[in-house]
């Protein structure tokens, strides 16, 4: 099973741009550059957000999975994702990311829930495949 | 500096459904579920194809910059990214990634082309963010 993207850049790192497609269509030529990808927060897309939303759907999956194994039935799990830039050398490296949980899972008790998030953290694939440091903070809403 | 992504997902692993967010509005309530997760190629969304874009796209920026730093102007890089999924022990895990790269740069020798694209493949950010095994084929257009 092969899963594919296909990038076009034009000129130099500094005043050239690209664009980001996928095959399942969700990505059309979305632009990216020097400016949005080393710009200010909300500056436009960049290529850590893509890793921050593709390991926050696989810990929410994940974590769906955990529950479900022990008999609860999650209704709804949110997930906010933080990649950390940071800067080193003159250059911003993504230094480390943060998991925010919150969900809601009737029957669930607290230590319950957090032992689960945990184990969705160091077992989800893309937690897995991401070779950086990953911090979590687990809420369950009563 | 951070990068953000937000997800929300409802219900169980097989018949629940979530939605993937990133900051910049790139992704705005994206739809993925296990169906688009490990469905056949083409199917929908999947994690896996956010990965292969983050990693395309800083590749070709990274590409793009050890050949500025030898005098030589990139005109265009084309970048494909294939992540293969091998099955094992009955679930799907991202195994290797394959990078495709097409550019067109004026004055570039062959060999020194791909000595830059293979220190791009080594040196990107987005590579050494990956543990996984990432192979490269590139080809230099007249």
């Amino acid at each position: 099973m092969n899963r594919k993207a296909s990038v076009v850049w034009r000129g130099n790192l500094r005043d050239g741009a690209g664009t980001l497609s996928t095959e399942s269509g969700l990505l059309r030529d979305a632009p990216y550059s020097f400016r949005t990808q080393f710009g200010k927060d909300g500056d436009g897309t960049n290529l850590e957000e893509l890793i921050a939303a593709a390991l926050g759907g696989s810990f929410s999956m994940t974590l769906s999975d955990e529950l479900e194994r022990s008999g609860l039935h999650p209704e709804q799990i949110e997930t906010a994702v933080i990649a950390k830039m940071e800067e080193s050398k003159g250059s911003w490296t993504l230094a480390r990311i943060e998991i925010e949980v919150r969900a809601k899972v009737p029957n669930a008790t607290q230590n319950y829930f957090i032992d689960a998030a945990l184990a969705a953290k160091t077992n989800s694939p893309m937690a897995r495949l991401l070779n950086t440091s990953i911090s979590m903070i687990g809420h369950l809403d009563a």
